[in-house]
């Protein structure tokens, strides 16, 4: 099983230290990381620190142009990590200068040492840039409970700042990853009154925690000219139809960051209508947010499931989210067995309304079960060529109201468990 | 990993058709069927019905002396099976005369047509033993969405019926097992108002759903004379502090049963104070609960989790289930890595009252982190020991208040995959 690690964007393959990258294999499942051209305002890089390995890139930096707004979204997880608690309480300012991420240490459960860490390296950014700390937004993965050796930052930061380029997003992208096999980036155009903007973002995650804590990061910057509180609003709004409707392994870490970051070099009216920017911004988190899916810890499949008939949309997405958690469903999928007693169990202890003697059940396309029982008769094979497929489609109509949602996740497979649990014995 | 399979018990070991049984494998938490021994008014016996393989015991009954009452708790998943649905209703009565239960076929999802099979069923017993049918109970386990051929159930019942014996527990824990590896029974001893009464039971369950929706089941039979009213309390009570502190994969069975019945023939004073029954019967339905753990699917370590500290018990408690659930605690607790930091993201994503710089974590016995950090330099050999053994004990200190409980769980295997997940390619 283990095979050489080659990016499929073509760029040379890279060895991790990590213990169990001797098993890494891309995923099945993983797309090419696309060109992200420069944004104006945007400056990046990335260096290798030595935060926890000696000659690995683990240190990202991006610098944005003076009068950068910003938006974020954080992990619900109730032990969140330093750079958190900092990120949350940097965005009351809505403005940013800089972003400083590092991977192999994820300064998380590290006490007030972790928070002289974060202090420690946004004073240094902010020092290199010449802003308030508060402009430096933070973010860290890797390892928890160890103290971030944040002297390695602020060390390889003056040289990083000093070679930051336009161009440099394939850097960035790969800089962040950790247990990730593929990097993840995505770009899209949108109109603001008239004037064309560009957003583009890269992100990290393979699950939501592998193998020491390693958890989804996701970074987006703008060209557009737009107020911080606009864009949180419609960061919240991506974030909840896209991320907050994928899972790998329903565990939360506690580093979960979304940054977006607008410079507002574009030219557009201020106070141009939104909407375009708003769809493309959705467009863009939805593509990174089923990149990290696609790769999750030992998937195979990729899946979908659609809830329709629901008694409302909160419902129907709660109702996906239990068919996409449940690890008998995920197996079932791993092993190409369109099972879908397990999906009716799923759709049972998600806890909402459902009636059994309503539900109905399709596997890619073809309709399983019908208002409580099996289809008699129903065409096998072309659920069974399905089921031998990498993309996998659920739809399943409660037949209550009108209320739908849809959940995005992979299949539970030994790659998981090599992962995550490497038997020492 | 072909392994014979054997009863820890020294009974004969037999051969199920399962697709997966040629892998199944004893589980190495195995304990051995007790003697149980007759209780007064119970009368059992077992048969192969050939539900839904040929020469297997797949149907269970037990008559039930006049005047027995009854309770019943089950599970809370929305889409019950048809049996779940005539239990719930028959329990209004508080009479019981009969017990059936079949494997091989779980009757849900099986709309109009299950419930006619539950009807037909109960009849027949019901007309064997000269009661009302609603005062039959029933139980089914196997495969889902295929209608129950309950004619077969019929027909083998007369012969099954004229020879039940007082001595057939092992034939009756036995008879109900799906994709168990071991039979699961217990017995008690307690007084009541000074008069000695016997309480015996038996389980099955190995994963909630397993391969076919397999599901947990529990029939306990007392010889204490005891009102409904009271049965049903200290079920509930005993539930609550056995069965639903216990998960394996965190799927929720349609078929999830449980109940007790007493025949009254102990010659116990009717106004007896039950406390010591309570007592006893919450001890044995603890002792069951573990034991479908100690055969989850797949597991090779029995965990324990205890949370203290919390703001209350329901709050501890709901944080030993997020702990016990989480795949990440599961697979590392596999791999023998006292992994505390995937401990501390798993209290933090149950979402209630917690301070991560309170927070403090052990593991067999050992306090890893106190207080929001790791402890620095703290014994890690005695962890290491833990680890490599079958019995793994978590212990998690919120810091907060004087809530405790507790959760039982097992770790997350290749097995469980391998049960599960049956790759066909």
């Amino acid at each position: 099983m283990a095979r050489r690690f080659v990016q499929p964007d073509g760029q040379k393959s890279f060895t991790s230290p990590n213990a169990w990258d001797g098993h890494k294999v891309l995923s099945p499942l993983a797309v090419a990381l696309p060109r992200l051209p420069p944004i104006a305002g945007v400056r990046l890089g990335a260096a290798a620190a030595g935060i926890r390995y000696q000659g690995r890139v683990d240190l990202v930096m991006a610098e944005l142009a003076p009068g950068t707004t910003v938006a974020g979204v954080f992990t619900q997880n109730r032990c969140p990590g330093a750079p958190v608690d900092w990120c949350r309480a940097a965005l009351s300012g809505g403005q940013a200068r800089a972003l400083v991420v590092n991977a192999g240490n994820a300064n998380v459960f590290t006490g007030a040492a972790g928070r002289a860490a974060t202090a420690a390296t946004a004073g240094q950014a902010a020092a290199l840039i010449g802003c308030a700390a508060h402009e430096v937004f933070l973010a860290s993965t890797g390892v928890i409970g160890e103290m971030l050796p944040y002297h390695r930052i602020t060390a390889a930061l003056p040289a990083l700042h000093a070679k930051l380029a336009a161009d440099a997003w394939s850097d960035a992208a790969h800089g962040i990853m950790t247990t990730d096999t593929f990097a993840k980036g995505a770009t899209r155009t949108a109109s603001l009154g008239g004037v064309p903007v560009r957003i583009s973002g890269f992100a990290k995650g393979s699950g939501m925690i592998a193998p020491d804590m390693a958890t989804m990061l996701c970074f987006v910057f703008t060209d557009a000219l737009l107020p911080a509180a606009s864009l949180q609003t419609m960061l919240r709004a991506g974030v909840q139809g896209s991320f907050n409707r994928t899972t790998v392994d329903s565990d939360t870490s506690t580093s979960d960051t979304v940054l977006l970051f607008a410079t507002g070099l574009a030219g557009n009216p201020p106070d141009a209508d939104p909407a375009d920017f708003a769809t493309a911004l959705n467009s863009l988190l939805l593509d990174l947010a089923l990149q990290v899916v696609r790769d999750g810890e030992g998937a195979r499949k990729f899946i979908r499931i659609d809830v329709t008939g629901a008694v409302d949309d909160a419902s129907a997405g709660r109702v996906a989210l239990a068919v996409a958690n449940s690890p008998l469903v995920k197996t079932a999928i791993a092993g190409e067995d369109a099972n879908w007693g397990r999906i009716v169990m799923a759709v049972g202890k998600a806890g909402e309304p459902a009636d059994r003697d309503l539900l109905s059940v399709a596997v890619g396309g073809i309709w399983m079960a019908r208002r409580g029982g099996v289809v008699p008769g129903y065409d096998e094979a072309p659920v069974v060529a399905h089921m031998q497929g990498s993309d996998i489609r659920i739809e399943i109509d409660l037949g209550l109201g009108v209320g739908s949602g849809i959940a995005w996740t992979c299949d539970l497979t030994h790659g998981y468990i090599d992962i995550n649990g490497s038997y020492r014995s």
